[in-house]
C-alpha cells in the first residue's frame, strides 16, 4: 500500500495510532493545529532541531527506515544531553516521496518511537507533506534543565580537564563498513549498530554537570570540532593527547583497510554520540567514577584547556604537539 | 559569495548575526546545542512544526527569498493562533542546495525575522545542512496559552455558529497569477501579495477564545478542509451558506480566467491564513464586533454546525444542499 492510497490525513491517522502518549503533562497530541503540554516553572525549557535529508545524511540501500527513525530522535535527544537537560516532547515533520510504502512511514515510525521511548521522550505532533526530491526528516526536541546544571560551549576554564565518554571512531567505522560491505573485521557487526543505532549520554551529562563540569558537547561532527567549537566559544585553547584518545576496538583494523588511522577516525569521523566533558582537574576523577558507577560508561581523560593563544594542538607521545583541524562541516569537504 | 565559500560554521556565524535576541527569557539562542528558555508556568506551551520543500509547497522563479522565509514562519504562528495561544521562540532547519548564494539564505533569514518580529516571535536556534535535492525549509515553533483558552478542533457544540475572520479565496487567486503572470486583474498586485506575505490572526483567535468560541482552525488547506476537520474530532456536521462566504475581492475575476468559481477558491483554495471561529450563536455577535473593534479584521458568520449524521453540506440561496468536498491533501490529487 502506497501512501497516495491513504492521503496525508489517512497516514497522520496511522501515526496518531502508533504514538501513545503516557506523560500525564501532554494536554494534546498529535492531530490538531498545536500540540499542548505543561511546563514546569522550576525548570529552563530546551530546544533543538535537526534535519536529515536522503543521501546527504543517510541512505537506503544499508538504512532500514526502522534504524533511521531512531537515529534521528536520538541525535535530537543527544543535543539535549549536551545541556545537561532531560529530553522531553519531539515534533517529527516528513517529506515523503511519492510512491513510499505506508509500512516504509510506519517502520520508520516505530524507530523513532523506540527511541523515545528508550528517554522519555514523548511524541507531540509534527507534519507530513510531499517530497519530490527524497526523504527528509525534520526532528524538533525540546528539554528540561535545572539553570543551576545548564551547560553552555563557552563555560570551560584555564586548566580543565577534558573528558570523554566511552569509545571514540566506531560509527565512522561503522559507516566504512556499510559502505564498503566485501571487507571485514571481527566487530564489524558492534561497528555498525554504533553507526546505525547509536544511544545517548542524558543521564552521563546530568552527572557531569552536577558534579561541576564547565562546558558539555555532545560528539556529532567529530571529537576535534566539537572541542574547536568550545575553544571558540571559551576563548581558551585545548591539548590532546593522542595516546589517551578512547578508540573502540575494531576501529584500528578498519582504518588500515580504508587508509586512514584510528585516531583520525576517533578524532574526526564524528555521529558517536560520545560527550565531550570540560571540568576542573579536582572535579575530573569523581566524575568519572559517579559516571561508570551510575551508568557504566567509561570515561577517559584526553586533554587539557590551555591558553587560546596555543590553539587546538594534538600531543603525541614524544611531546611533539601538532595542530588539530575540525570534523565534518556541512557545504566543504 | 557560495556557501561552499563560507562554510557551515561561516553560514552559522552570519545567521546568529542577524538574529538579535530582546526577550530576557531567552538564555540561549543560536550557537550551542540547544536553546535555553524560560517557561511562564501559568501557561501551556503549544509546540508546531512545519515542513516546506521547494517544488512542493514554493517555487523559486516566482518567490523571493524574503517572501519565502516570512510565509514560512507566518503559516506556523498562524497554527499557534488556531490554539488561541501567543507564538513565542522558533526554530529553523534548513536544506541548502550546494552552489546557493549566501545572499539568498541571508534574504530567507531576513523575511523570516520579519515575519518572527511582527509578533514578537524570536528564533533562538535551528540546523543549516546541505540538500541535494531542492531547498527545504523547516520550521518549529512554540507558543504559550491560558489554559482557560485553549481551543482543541474537538470543542465544537451542536447549534454553534461558524465564523471567518477576513475574506477568502485571495492566495488561491494569486498564486494562480503568479503562475499565469500574462493574465490580469485590477487587483492582481493586492492577491499576489495575499499569497507570498500572508498575515496570521492572533489577536483575532485569543479575542474569539475569550469571549467564548468553542473550537478554532486555522485556514492553510481551505475553509471546506478546516471545518471538515472540527467536524471530525467534534463529532458534528455542518452547514455552510455559500452566499454568506466572505470572498477577496478580484477572486471572482480570477476565478473566471481559470475556470473555478469564486467559491471554489473560497472553500478550497487554502493558504489563506484567516481563522474558521466556532462559537456559541448568543456570542457570535460579541465575537465580530470585538474583533472588529480591536483589529480592523472583519468577521462573517457563514453557517452553523449540525448533527453529525448531516455530515458537511453547502447550501445555496435557493435552500439546496450539495456535499461538500476537501481541501488541499499530500500525496492525493
Amino acid at each position: 500500500m502506497h501512501i497516495e492510497d491513504i492521503g496525508e490525513f489517512g497516514l497522520i491517522e496511522r501515526i496518531a495510532r502508533l504514538v501513545k502518549i503516557k506523560d500525564e503533562n501532554v494536554l494534546l497530541g498529535i492531530g490538531d493545529d498545536a500540540a499542548a503540554v505543561k511546563a514546569d516553572s522550576e525548570l529552563l525549557t530546551l530546544l533543538t532541531s535537526d534535519i536529515l535529508i536522503e543521501n546527504v545524511h543517510f541512505r537506503l540501500d544499508f538504512s532500514t527506515a526502522y534504524q533511521l527513525g531512531y537515529k534521528a530522535i536520538i541525535s535530537n535527544i543527544s543535543d539535549i544531553a549536551a545541556m545537561a537537560g532531560l529530553p522531553r516532547y519531539g515534533l517529527i515533520s516528513l517529506g515523503i516521496k511519492p510512491g513510499t510504502e505506508v509500512g516504509f512511514i510506519e517502520d520508520l515510525y516505530q524507530g523513532i518511537l523506540a527511541g523515545a521511548g528508550e528517554y522519555k521522550v514523548e511524541i507531540v505532533g509534527g507534519d507530513t507533506v510531499q517530497s519530490l526530491a527524497g526523504l527528509v526528516i525534520a526532528v524538533a526536541l525540546t528539554g528540561e534543565v535545572e539553570p543551576n546544571l545548564l551547560r553552555k560551549r563557552s563555560g570551560a576554564q584555564l586548566g580543565d580537564s577534558i573528558l570523554v565518554t566511552g569509545k571514540l571512531g566506531a560509527s565512522a567505522a561503522g559507516l566504512y563498513l556499510l559502505l564498503n560491505p566485501e571487507k571485514e573485521v571481527p566487530q564489524a557487526e558492534i561497528l555498525k549498530k554504533v553507526h546505525l543505532l547509536p544511544k545517548a549520554r542524558v543521564q552521563e551529562a546530568r552527572i557531569a554537570a552536577r558534579l561541576g563540569a564547565t562546558a558539555l558537547e555532545d560528539i556529532s561532527d567529530g571529537l576535534a570540532s566539537e572541542i574547536g567549537h568550545i575553544c571558540e566559544q571559551s576563548q581558551v585553547g585545548a591539548k590532546i593527547f593522542s595516546s589517551q584518545v578512547p578508540i573502540a576496538e575494531g576501529v584500528a583494523q578498519v582504518g588500515q583497510l580504508s587508509g586512514r588511522s584510528a585516531l583520525e577516525l576517533a578524532l574526526k569521523g564524528g555521529e558517536d554520540y560520545e560527550l565531550v566533558m570540560i571540568a576542573p582537574a579536582a572535579s575530573a576523577h569523581e566524575i568519572a567514577r559517579e559516571i561508570f558507577k551510575e551508568t557504566a560508561t567509561s570515561v577517559t581523560a584526553v586533554g587539557e584547556i590551555i591558553e587560546s593563544s596555543e590553539e587546538m594542538v594534538l600531543v603525541d607521545e614524544e611531546g611533539k604537539a601538532t595542530p588539530l583541524g575540525k570534523g565534518y562541516e556541512h557545504f566543504r569537504e
